[in-house]
């Protein structure tokens, strides 16, 4: 398998392909931006169809791009319609393992490694194995790894099975300013802490700094005033932005570098991100200690030794955060999500606070 | 000089010596604390007696053993009894030089890197060339670089060319409390951080941290209700603990992984260093940009890409404090030190908020 090895080597996303090196020495951070686009919809345009037990998710509770898909899923009601595989938080050069399944095999796929489902859907495939994927589960093959589609789509196109009172998180009276926000919150904040980790010069490390910040900034304005991101309730928008803030204070402050301030120094984004965390569907799929091990053991270019700290300290996550006063509803018509099933609970020694 | 490099690349003390290698793989970090151990005395037991104007104080800004000397010198007023010469924060494995100085050499004594006075004393001397080191311009050979004997004797020998107004900083009455408190600061938090910081596996770094939040917790707990850390008055002690403080969250906290907690994160610490920050002596000696870089470029093992961070926002330390409250006469009988020479003053574009 050395050229599976190589192919993975030679990507240009760094995040989830490579084993241990993610900045190129005087060059900015680029993300591959090219996924796999097939999409699974009502009308099977793309050759597949949305079927209830057919697909199944790879996610890796690590990674910011998959937790937005476990989050949305988990808040649309879809975890019977749609299986979920999770891998391990660290790997090697040949990405995503199932070392957390018995036997390290995907119970459903019967897969070690994510990336032989790549190869089902193209023997050559050049790019990144990253999660989420969705995979066939008749033939084995990922259909897409399109994570932002992914999460827009369990919206729009699998809503026959969402459960019973699932928030619209894509609200068309608010469309097209949550495509505005997630396209800011995308460049300037998802993708922006990896451009200040990952900057391979002091200059794209301190312009990467400089825009990181003020569109931080500018969320911690906007946030002053409203309960959520957009409209008065929880939409897709708002698990976007959750899933960085969330990994912020225990990797990219001090491993990316983005210390300017720790979140929990900036009051609207901190109680807001409290907020999220406390509601169902948010908090109970985050596993600090994953999330921890993955970045600074899988990146080993800017973290050669592989420890991992133990801070920080977690217990501000429970604490009051007083955003009621602000009105909002955050189901909108619909209810929070019922409990956590038991084969998919967060292990609770992995976040050391609930 | 290949045998100099190599003797700086054996030692076994990490921060001043070497290029790079800092850490040792499944170790735990060991500082080596044989030093030149010759005392500048008023009896001249050692053979070198005090006299105004014989010595050099060779210091570096970013380093917090040699800010522990600039600190009692100044609040001493012993500038004019012993001159000062400062290094530049970042060096290679021959340590530190004298770059920021016309010409690259020290204009007392006439060399580019410090290595030159160790050698004069000692041709073949093996350990790690450190920071603070006193030094005879007479011979332009090192005398002691013994950093803790340094101040003590500051205070105790060289006492008849303190300024008028001087503190005692090592009250008689105190004194069995001040050398408890600085041996347990010592062990635990001066160098409990490099033990963090340079720890060879994770379990090294675990019984690291541990260690130092112990420490941290009662430092804390001991500053709740006293404003100094030994009487009512500023002593050595505090000098000792603030050079690691003033570090904490600009590095040891992130390049260290000291993350429980931000100093600012801990009130009784955090109001404890600004008070110190902001009384003449202390504040005054900080250069926020040389610590960075010196740390981040310096450790090149544990920060491979040498790039050195934005953050934190350091306006902090400027804010009131209100330690007043707890009573304490932070000189004693004694008085502020005036304003800093122009020749010494730090760069005020390094302190971003003075």
């Amino acid at each position: 398998m050395n050229d599976t090895a190589k192919a993975a080597e030679t990507s240009e996303n760094p995040e989830h392909s490579q084993g241990g090196t993610y900045s190129v020495k005087g060059k900015e951070f680029t993300r591959d931006t090219r996924y796999i686009t097939t999409r699974i919809t009502t009308d099977g345009r793309d050759g597949f169809t949305v079927e209830p037990g057919r697909y199944r998710l790879i996610a890796a509770r690590a990674c910011p791009w998959a937790n937005r898909a476990i989050i949305v899923r988990r808040l649309l009601g879809l975890e019977d319609a749609l299986s979920l595989g999770l891998a391990g938080p660290t790997h090697d050069a040949r990405s995503w393992t199932f070392d957390l399944d018995p036997g390290g095999r995907d119970p459903v796929l019967g897969i070690e490694r994510l990336q032989e489902a790549y190869f089902r859907r193209d023997p050559d495939y050049p790019r990144g194995i990253t999660v989420p994927a969705i995979v066939d589960t008749t033939t084995g093959a990922v259909v897409t790894n399109d994570f932002a589609q992914i999460t827009l789509d369990l919206s729009t196109q699998w809503r026959a099975h969402h459960r019973e009172g699932a928030p619209d998180l894509l609200p068309a009276a608010h469309r097209d300013e949550i495509d505005a926000v997630d396209q800011r919150v995308f460049t300037e904040v998802n993708n922006g802490v990896y451009r200040c980790g990952f900057a391979g010069s002091q200059e794209a490390y301190d312009a990467a700094y400089e825009r990181l910040w003020t569109a931080l900034d500018w969320l911690e304005d906007r946030l002053g005033d409203r309960r959520y991101l957009v409209g008065d309730s929880i939409t897709e928008a708002d698990v976007r932005l959750f899933t960085t803030l969330v990994r912020f204070d225990p990797v990219y402050h001090g491993h990316f570098k983005c210390n300017r301030r720790k979140l929990t120094e900036l009051p609207n984004l901190w109680a807001y991100a409290r907020d999220l965390f406390q509601t169902p569907g948010f908090g109970d799929t985050v596993d600090f200690e994953q999330i921890k091990r993955h970045y600074y053991v899988v990146h080993s270019d800017i973290n050669p030794g592989g420890i991992v700290p133990n801070g920080p300290d977690l217990s501000g996550w429970t604490t009051p955060h007083g955003r009621e006063a602000l009105g909002g509803r955050p189901f909108g018509d619909g209810t929070p999500p019922g409990p956590v099933s038991e084969s998919e609970r967060v292990d609770p020694g992995h976040t050391p606070l609930r």
